[in-house]
């Protein structure tokens, strides 16, 4: 399947990326900027390749993509262009209102993008359901299932539902009061928390992150409805450059004239297992017959569980393993995937994957456990380690999505180096869980020599020992640990 | 859509079923009898139409179905043919064996007629993992989905599966220690009952019927495996003719020349307002267009929680609703669905529906809150009472399936009868609850005229007053309750 996608940037990714940093807004054919502007941030790709293109019918230039198409047909854009948000601003301000928690508004940024295309807003009760029992909702025109496997809903309580009475339309606050987007042609529907974690977790015990910091507290009531989002979500916290929509991901990998892009989702620093694999998976796509795979290398940028490593490290961490050569720049795009993390297993892993879609991935790498966690209260993994595959491979609406599992990458004590498991000659692998390279770099040691590039290494040495000065007055005890 | 089915019933549906209780074994083609025979079976429908039949290319009689296809395509039937059932037994007594509970026998029974075409035996891993998350299953050929919301499944413990081994093949038993099938190309795989109970209920908390007599207890592993059942499974009280296959139910509707059947799934007594819906919904599909509308009433049959009307005094009741002549015996077919009750609201009301899509019913009719409950530890429904309509209408694999929702009836003071509901004259209306009439009952209380017919609320009275003479001694007090 092919389809035609109007390309605006001109320049290098590099210089795409300092002009979205500089002007803090969407993109937009109309007040693109050419001439590089320099930045410091450490996590610039400086990756440009030569661009065949064309002029379009309105004269802009584009290039013919052969990208994987988004789901239900075209990308859903919910932004209102800049020329239409003074009379929309105007309009949010004598509606009803609605305030946001940080997790709303993630989801809002989530869906004016497109990563739940075709979806167009909070969903209805007809969506909610669908996702909810079915994990795909149901395309209106050809009846044809796309995935959609977690509810994006937006609870509020007795007295909002109060407040809004029988208005059709209700304006979306952002955390400094102002109104960031309106919803139309409302719905409002019970909020039955008990059914939605037991579906969506598959148990309702009690310690679930998302669940505690997201549900628990929320109202009673759903608001569906369509949205429209006044100007682009910014968080202002240095890394919004990083922030690139489906539709600009998209452009690059047309710009860079990718077959295949291949996208690999991590909330995690990347280690040389990691890299290793998303290495030999080029090569295996080379093999195949694909000419230039591009990687998507996709760190999730929403709400993370308090222990997770933040962002911001992760973001520096990931730099470092680019600037040391671990993952080539050539053939690279990192970028940030703005979703809140539900650790859901299963359920999310065809969240994580469906997005991609929508970004133009074709390909989608998953692991052991994808999304999953440690039962809250009980001593075993949340989910069975394999059913994330499982649940992905037969999974509606992703039939068209090439899944790659992944291959099991261990210390190699005999190279000194990670490499793919060799059951014949077992013991001499050791395996390095998230947990145990977090001990590490707690207590200031290394792990062996070839785990991780050093730099990225030092990233979050630096992160943890900032944490354990902020910890020590009150936890002198967690030094020695 | 039309198919051939071999008819093999060549007299009268009296006969037919006479033959039935008589043989005690499935129909077969090889050892028809055609001279009537006598029952004093109450609930006899002796109904006769005659048949256009012609001969097919093995000389067996067959007639030209317009019945609505089966999920797959063709009905499963798993019964050994009985020329062949020496050798298997005789092998079936050499393997590993497995002990059934009174349940996993109802689902023997279920699976080796076809209801769940075209599942063929207790759910491998993938089959599960596609019913708890999509509530469908995809076909191998054309990739397309049918329905199967609820996992059926077949659960072992710790010392069974060590028993079983490397074996590719056990032996099911039966109550008294026979073995009644075998399961081959097993496979056994973890039972995460949490993760189960909470996907197929929406809820953990303790108390749900299903859950309690069949998971709670159940082994920490699964075993699926396609399934050979050695002879008809049949229960011996008094009412397996009752229990119609899916190929025999297709064979009489077929008899008849039905151009539509309509399915009413049902746990209680019929009251005048079923009837009255049931009776509407006939008139409506003659205005439609079809000619000769057959209604199945189908009252399940397996397991009921314990408050429920046991199946013989429901088969009893239902006797006594088609003598009265509240229901036409010339257009209803009563049978028995032998599926035990999950209580699962709107994911178990798409297993009702399928079910009956396999028996060739191609309109379903569904109420408020189909299998729901209370919930068990707070005081509220389970369910939603219209999420049950809400999914059935989006399930996937029921599109085929004409959906009618349930018109609501009540008591009408003014004309003392039951009708449907009419809001500009509510008060003139009285709602009377499962939960009221069984109070009715309890207290021999009779409910106003006209809401059951008199013959059919006596049926109830005689169950509730042995009930009451069983309980007495224990408990009095009851008595003034």
């Amino acid at each position: 399947m092919s389809l035609s996608i109007k390309l605006h940037v001109t320049t290098s990714h590099l210089n795409y990326l300092n002009h979205r940093a500089k002007t803090n807004t969407n993109t937009n054919t109309s007040n693109i900027r050419t001439k590089p502007i320099y930045t410091s941030n450490p996590l610039i790709i400086t990756t440009s390749r030569s661009r065949k293109m064309s002029l379009g019918s309105y004269g802009a230039p584009f290039i013919k993509s052969s990208l994987i198409e988004p789901d239900g047909g075209a990308l859903v854009d919910l932004v209102v262009p800049e020329s239409q948000r003074g009379p929309k601003i105007l309009e949010a301000e004598a509606l009803p209102k609605v305030k946001l928690t940080k997790i709303d508004i993630e989801w809002v940024h989530v869906i004016s993008e497109g990563w739940a295309s075709p979806l167009r807003g909070f969903m209805r009760e007809d969506e909610y359901l669908q996702s909810l029992h079915f994990n795909a909702l149901r395309l209106k025109g050809n009846g044809s299932l796309v995935n959609m496997s977690l509810p994006i809903v937006l609870a509020i309580d007795d007295q909002t539902k109060e407040k809004i009475g029988n208005s059709s339309n209700v304006g979306l606050l952002g955390p400094s009061g102002d109104c960031i987007a309106i919803l139309r042609s409302i719905e409002i529907y019970k909020h039955n928390k008990e059914e939605r974690i037991a579906r969506t977790w598959g148990t309702i015990a009690v310690g679930l992150p998302y669940v505690e910091e997201a549900i628990t507290p929320a109202g009673n009531w759903l608001l569906g409805g369509d949205l429209e989002v006044l100007k682009p979500i910014k968080y202002n916290d240095g890394l919004d450059n990083y922030r690139l929509s489906p539709k600009q991901l998209r452009e690059e990998f047309d710009g860079r004239e990718a077959d295949a892009v291949f996208a690999f989702q991590l909330r995690n620093p990347v280690h040389n297992g990691h890299a290793l694999l998303m290495n030999d998976t080029r090569k295996r796509l080379l093999e195949m017959g694909y000419k230039n795979p591009i990687l998507l290398l996709h760190p999730l940028g929403g709400f993370t569980k308090a222990d997770d490593v933040p962002l911001s490290v992760r973001m520096e961490q990931h730099s470092k393993v680019l600037e040391d050569g671990v993952l080539d720049p050539e053939t690279t795009i990192v970028a940030i995937f703005p979703s809140p993390m539900h650790y859901a297993g299963p359920t999310e892993v065809q969240w994580h994957a469906k997005a991609r879609i929508n970004a133009g991935a074709n390909f989608y790498i998953v692991g052991r456990d994808p999304a999953g966690m440690g039962h809250p209260t009980e001593k075993r993994d949340l989910y069975d380690p394999d059913h994330g595959k499982k649940v992905l491979s037969m999974a509606p609406g992703l039939e068209k999505l090439n899944i790659l599992p992944f291959r099991v990458a261990a210390y190699d004590t005999s190279e000194n180096k990670m490499a793919f498991f060799d059951p014949s000659r077992a013991k001499d692998f050791l395996f390095i869980s998230g947990t145990k390279m977090r001990a590490y770099a707690k207590s200031g040691e290394n792990p062996p020599d070839g785990f991780m590039c050093p730099n990225g290494w030092k990233v979050l040495l630096k992160y943890y020992e900032s944490l354990q000065t902020e910890e020590s007055p009150q936890q002198p005890a967690v030094l020695s640990a």
